[in-house]
């Protein structure tokens, strides 16, 4: 039992090392860096995509996206106008620090002003992994349903912003039982701070505000 | 490494013990067991919601709720008209074939004819850990976006089934993109036997496919 004990906290130190390498770098650099966690499917690349095509003549921003496999999400990203590093996890349920520091390395950072790591889509492990972010990003799509923050608590509590996205849906009509106001109340249960943003990334409804919050945030070092 | 790579083989050892365990005592009681997997929100408690309140007088359905916090899915369960045993996992990605073993002693298994399990939210790690299952059930809701066969490849190249959950959204003028086509195809090139049934749990659309092959699928052993 002890010996299991020890090799978790090898592992973690392991990665606690290289989340230390990235601060510093992105400290030395004076860059931002946030990493932005959700489910599959909720929309992060969507997101991303949108918010480098309105931002990218306002400032620099490189992406790193992790997946488990395929450069989709790093595609879509250049084709939207950043710079975008693809991280293959090869059936890892989450990036770690050292592949994003490779990544940080892949980068031109002194032509950047904010690093967005796009996680593996899971709504489960990333939180558990330090990258040496300036803050977790956790997006939640309305179809995902407004249980999510109370059966996956994790994440919410340690996110800056709470992006709740695929507003349009509630307004279009389908069947979709998302209650707003109580996925607020029970995020801000678990995390006072938390910044929430509704947000459309297909229709753009919302997006200013996120867009306003993101430009302020990469000043923060600068 | 090599120590790392012992450790990693205990794990596993410990649980495909269990699973072995559980498919021992499956087997003698006769009973079938389902092990259903996907992402947090793609529907998978409405749909054994749904499909309990249909087959409750058909057949004697047990429920394994896994979540990494609450009882509220189990208690849906219950509400819908079968039993269910909650496990918890305390902030665990995935259920482990120990704690199924726990939860199937507490089922009256003798009642029953089919035993489902609803693995923690999470499209990743809950397919690389056996619970001694007869088959996986993977689900994807038409919200998660059409891709996920390919970026997700492990659940889908395991599943028997794979229910596209949520369908009612592609007629309701929602901005839905998912192409029902590709999703097939996609999955089947990972898996050709895979089974595929497009199903609304809200609606109540196609379901009545699943419920014959589940009807099927629990008399296998008897």
């Amino acid at each position: 039992m002890n010996k299991r004990v020890q090799v978790g906290k090898k592992i973690l130190s392991a990665n606690e090392e290289y989340a230390q390498r990235n601060r510093q770098l992105l400290s030395q650099q004076k860059k931002v860096c946030l990493n932005m966690i959700s489910s599959p499917g909720s929309g992060k690349t969507s997101i991303l995509a949108r918010t480098v095509g309105e931002l990218k003549d306002k400032m620099g921003i490189g992406v790193i996206e992790g997946d488990i496999q395929t450069e989709l999400d790093a595609e879509r990203i250049r084709t939207a106008g950043a710079v975008a590093v693809q991280i293959n996890t090869e059936g890892a349920c989450h990036l770690s620090a050292a592949q994003v520091n490779t990544a940080l390395h892949k980068l031109p950072l002194e032509k950047l002003d904010l690093i967005i790591i796009e996680n593996v889509g899971n709504l489960v492990c990333p939180s558990a992994f330090e990258l040496g972010e300036d803050g977790k990003i956790a997006v939640l799509s309305v179809a995902e349903g407004d249980d999510k923050p109370v059966k996956y608590p994790a994440l919410f509590s340690k996110s800056k912003v709470l992006l709740i996205n695929k507003i349009d849906l509630l307004d279009s009509g389908a069947l979709v039982d998302f209650d707003v106001d109580k996925v607020k109340a029970d995020a801000r249960k678990l995390n006072e701070q938390i910044e929430i943003f509704c947000i459309s990334a297909k229709t753009g409804k919302g997006m200013n505000d996120w867009y306003d919050w993101l430009v302020h945030v990469a000043k923060i070092r600068t």
